[in-house]
């Protein structure tokens, strides 16, 4: 079996999400179907394994899973032949053969997430799956400010939605940026770090969105990790705001072909 | 009856275009409902009258239309009452209270259209419903130019679709554009003119992409609108790069209420 990493965008707005579900469109069995078609579907069937899951409406800038195949093609072919099978919302960018022990999901060193809030008094018709919409006026350098104080490993259990299942709630947040951008009118808030819980970025958002119009204080972030509590932070973003901008592998970490190749 | 004006953006992309057909979705159908729950469901219904139709895709940024209220609302208070009852698909940007004899359709001056035409490799998912995609290398500068020969008043029988029901093919075109925008990767057409036929925009980027691609002369335009005949131009540019730019009325002609209660 040839192993392929690869990188690709997805418009989130018409998929039930990543996760395979029974009778739902979804972007892991969306990819699963042109893996196998291309591998001419053999059985039992290949599995295709990402990164991690994105929630329903949340897109991808630059998602990454990988998948075996039992022949051998170029990287240039697999990226063109994943293409023509694919809908136009799912977009390969890059296709990779990697060493056999590459791993999407285990290998991750960090990711980086974006949200998008569109302001302004309505919610324009063109950005109603790209953007949420917050029309409050928002102090920008007060959320920045806050959000450095997110930065660092803390126990996210405040930031945490009830339906995850992750067995620790401690995350190690790199980078927390809130800046406007006037042309758009939109706040953009990022993070990087090396894992984010279920909702985590999209309670952060609606948290530090509070802070910016007033709601709490700037300093409130570290009343609110301290407290270990859900009921602290209160209010999630919606869904549609979220883009996975990009998710980072160890170079040293990532067998290439050729390093593979050596080592045989 | 008290005489309303709207001016309102859609995202076509969920639409089967402007006019009302049976069982399906469209922004005739949709903005009836709206008008008719805010005056309480009269019999017979009222009705909405657009200052034209646009195609399935086919999207708004300033369309505008016109119905009768049985009672008064201010212009905010419409506003208002019209998005609270939308989808978020449609957004009613302006509300005016006009003289009775107020037509969205009839009153027409000139209307101005956009083309997107998204240029890279590959079709980016975001942009599937909000622009074309043309791969190869275009001339801008040499589309701009043949774009000028559009100008005038000309029988444009070489660029209308055969669904057409004009009874006449001449209309007069003011301005036309065509620019690259480099931020975006795109190449922006535009077109204001007194009218446009079925299809008559798509038909007309279609032929100036061909003259950027250097598959026609620069100097071709005039030799199709002399052709009077639609083989002359061959291709139409997809739906969902078109965007409704904006509709003028002459102002003298338009009555304002000020107007109208001076004159009762």
């Amino acid at each position: 079996m040839y192993r392929y990493k690869i990188t690709f965008a997805y418009d989130g707005s018409g998929f039930a999400g990543f996760q395979i579900q029974p009778h739902k469109r979804t972007i892991e069995q969306t990819l699963k179907i042109a893996v196998n078609k291309i591998a001419k579907n053999p059985t039992p069937p290949l599995h295709v394994i990402g990164s991690g899951r994105t929630d329903a409406g949340v897109h991808a800038l630059n998602q990454v899973a990988h998948f075996d195949c039992p022949f051998e093609l170029s990287n240039e072919s697999m990226r063109k032949a994943l293409n023509s099978l694919l809908p136009r919302d799912i977009l390969v960018k890059k296709a990779e053969q990697v060493a056999p022990d590459f791993h999407a999901r285990y290998d991750t060193h960090s990711k980086r997430y974006r949200y998008r809030v569109a302001q302004g008094e309505f919610v324009d018709p063109f950005k109603r799956f790209y953007t949420s919409h917050y029309k409050y006026p928002v102090d920008v350098a007060k959320m920045n400010q806050a959000a450095q104080d997110l930065i660092g490993e803390h126990d996210f259990t405040s930031f945490v939605a009830s339906g995850s299942q992750a067995k620790s709630n401690v995350r190690r947040i790199d980078d927390a940026s809130v800046v406007r951008d006037d042309v758009n009118d939109e706040i953009i808030f990022e993070f990087e770090g090396n894992g984010f819980l279920y909702n985590q970025v999209r309670i952060m958002v609606a948290t530090l969105l509070e802070i910016g119009n007033g709601q709490r204080p700037v300093d409130d972030i570290p009343r609110i990790l301290a407290a270990h509590d859900r009921q602290a932070a209160r209010m999630t973003a919606p869904a549609a705001g979220l883009y996975l901008v990009s998710v980072n592998y160890d170079e040293t970490n990532v067998k290439t072909v050729d390093d593979f190749n050596k080592t045989e």
